[in-house]
């Protein structure tokens, strides 16, 4: 009948587009089929070796900071994160030391020649934020805060961005094309685990999601074992799984006392507990550092 | 049996504690138990009628928001939305004509004295925009943006504030608390649809949210049921379904002509289904305007 | 491109099967416009009524049915609903009285004259129900344990398909289409909420899905407000809504003491609850028996 | 302070009633904190080694088993699977050849010594199955078809249980603990994906359920890497991850000609794929067979 073809080429039509799409995007692998590595002063993400990010879920005071920072240090870790600014669920949790946090973490990380990665919150702080990071954060729950994404888009400075809690591995890609698409070429993308009808792990762990991203774009991919799971037995487990799917670095909480931590005390690890993570980690065979 | 006692003892501490937790929150109608009206140049939301908001998902000309105020008016609905800030998934889509959007908003909605809601996305635009809107929006990608929501608390202006694509009503009830923890009293809540796996609607309206948040809260509840179904075929039941578990209004897009609308041309009504929906809704008599 | 070609022809031949399979399915208003009614011993389904389903969740003793089904039959209320087989998800909880329970419900049905309703959850059972049941319920855990579907496909009984917990509408669709097949025409569907991340409420009632399945299909629809809410406070909010927007019936449980309840407690009405949840519903007037 | 010291009380209240709970169930690792070693024909499952469950998604015919059966045990992988009773979702899909099929599996079984794994849907055919079958598959659909597991509980027989498609990891936990009621210890659980809002993949592969079910029970755990992804490009990546972070086993469909198989064509590797899945896994050092 005249309608369906009708329909047909309005399919055909659609599909063309959809591919044109695609190929028009900046992060794709069919713009750019080669690998993009992010080098954080020497830490190279994306370059076919794992990385793990560590530190404090938030920054509370310099020597709170400096004990997980030496001890990773020591580990052979540079990779230092932690809260400044914290977006949490209810006004009346601690919301973070801002500023302060980011100057605790720039000095820790002079000392021991470290590098620092925070999450920014707002468009308005990010200009501020560049004389304290080396990393900036986009959270999860700014995945699609599209403002926010064109500000660090249009920064020189390397951009952690993270799945949204419910976004869709198609809207994280475009997320970071928002960022691509004012000039900044330094992206990591991080699985952080998605909300599920599953509460036996605080996300629900989408490890398929690191081989899709790799294959779709040409982005280094970061997997974030403490968000994911929210149970500190599941961190090495997962951490395994991230390294052997393909993941360009793992995340993971340390605290140097977790049960007076002022945010997320149940997941985070101690530090007797971050060395035994290493070194399990290590005898897998699937992490070499 | 001592069993028992203790199952007894650990319940009533779990509500204790539930009880507290809840008994803090300013939106909590424990704090203020008679519902609060928010009335907006006459239209009050939340006291007992019903409530319709209308008009195009973008704005895209001085013509087409006229259009469709102009039918609203002759209905009797002066509560006219439409978006001139918007977020898009991708940064090729069109991302709203931005402050002349809401220009165009004002101009019509002084000609035919109506009322003027449109979404904010940036902290930076809240003071801009208090010279063209009656109510701010804050949408679904937004719901968790905290700056935002603290920049909104600290304005004297409604807000309508929707829940977040796959927030629970728990954090819908605490983003609320971080505007009205800030002074602005006048808050709407809007149920949207949360995301499932089921994909027959563009969303999933989850109708049962509307009792909870009125026994909850004392704030107004709205639906939107646009973007909850995402199909023209649906917007009237809904809407029914939605006035008789009793939301205090309900929300729907209507275009001159959809087909060639800039953004979700699939779900928004033309001029004369929009008439074709208020008759049905008047007819059921659940919508009394 | 040739490529481009052969990919349109390909769609092109899917939709042609999609099409092809949904106008051959005979649960489709496609192939039959007009409503099937399915009449209970007068009492009828789908005719444009409304009709409400109440009883206990689990049979316990005939004096407990009997007392639920005597307050029904004051109400006018005739359709009476209780479990015998009940699928528990450990083998530990309370399993029904089986057989025991279907001879309680006929007998309490049979002095009051009422019809009965109840779950069989294997195949094997269902030639011994026909001697008890008038409506044999196939329930959420069995919605694609396609042999059950298959076995009262092929029996002179109607039959109430639930959907399942994380079916998809288009699956609850096909299942009944397995029971159409074998010719048993007498279908009542059964929304009864989805599994979500959303915890408020034990399931997430998909009110959408009452005008898909009535749109898609010529059965008649029901509302399941017990499992689908969990919650004894939204019981009465949700009927009214499920009557809004079209359902012809509403399933609610009823128990004369909730508190010692062998199963749900904390969801079932008592019958003073009961009657004010009738009353309410007809003083919506949404509710006209 | 006094608030504190109640929390505390309230936790340990929590933990102890958990503790009772979970201390009850026979798969428990409380109950029996050994590993259960599943031992059919020789392949131990359990032992800490990795095994691989391959073959066909539907037998069609002596030929199709035997070739896939051949290129398996060429490679020294000797479990079979083949799906002879076939839930589909729509009745006018193929349903398998049944009983026919299990008698193919069976004698290209003997004729190449490999061990047959295939699904029984009802209660009725367990019996029957006995006779063909080395492990019964439990399927997604009919994870609470409760009579189904007090069946398989009843027999002499490994058992191979499937997740439901949204089972949460404690009813999959329980559902086991239907069949370990009824005497039959030979119980391996495998997680298949689960149903979320994400569509990039058939189902979400929830990796973390691997630890956490290894943590609870003393049953080993498979991974079905096709039904959980539903792509081909993922179930060597995924199959990684699976071994990596613990799994006992690993399933993927394998067919002579994907193209034309009777169901999900998709997700099946042919030959030369399966040799080369074989060939990447063992180069990563996670399979050692």
């Amino acid at each position: 009948t005249v309608q369906h073809i009708f329909k047909q080429i309005f399919q055909a039509g659609l599909e063309l587009q959809e591919d044109d799409n695609r190929k028009e995007l900046l992060v794709s692998r069919k713009k750019k089929p080669e690998d993009t590595i992010v080098d954080l002063k020497g830490e190279k993400i994306g370059d076919g070796s794992q990385r793990i990010v560590a530190g404090p879920c938030s920054v509370e005071s310099y020597e709170q900071v400096y004990e997980v920072a030496k001890s990773m240090k020591n580990q052979g870790i540079r990779l230092l994160r932690g809260g400044a600014f914290k977006p949490r669920t209810s006004p009346y949790d601690f919301q973070g030391l801002g500023k302060e946090g980011l100057e605790i973490l720039r000095r820790v990380a002079d000392e021991l020649d470290m590098v620092v990665i925070s999450e920014i919150v707002s468009p308005q702080d990010v200009e501020m934020a560049l004389d304290y990071l080396d990393v900036i954060q986009v959270g999860a729950r700014n995945s699609q805060n599209f403002e926010l994404l064109k500000e660090v888009g249009g920064v020189d400075k390397p951009v952690l961005m993270k799945r949204g809690m419910s976004s869709t591995i198609d809207e994280l890609i475009k997320g970071a094309e928002y960022i691509l698409a004012k000039g900044n070429e330094n992206i990591i993308l991080c699985e952080r685990g998605i909300r599920t009808y599953e509460k036996a792990t605080r996300n629900t762990l989408d490890i398929s999601a690191v081989p899709i991203l790799k294959k779709e774009t040409h982005l280094p991919v970061m997997v974030d074992v403490t968000h994911s799971t929210g149970r500190r037995d599941l961190l090495e487990p997962t951490a395994r799984a991230a390294f052997a799917i393909g993941a360009d670095a793992v995340m993971a909480e340390v605290h140097p006392d977790p049960a007076v931590a002022l945010s997320d005390s149940a997941q985070q690890m101690d530090i007797a507990q971050f060395e035994s993570f290493l070194d399990s980690l290590r005898a897998s065979g699937l992490y070499k550092y």
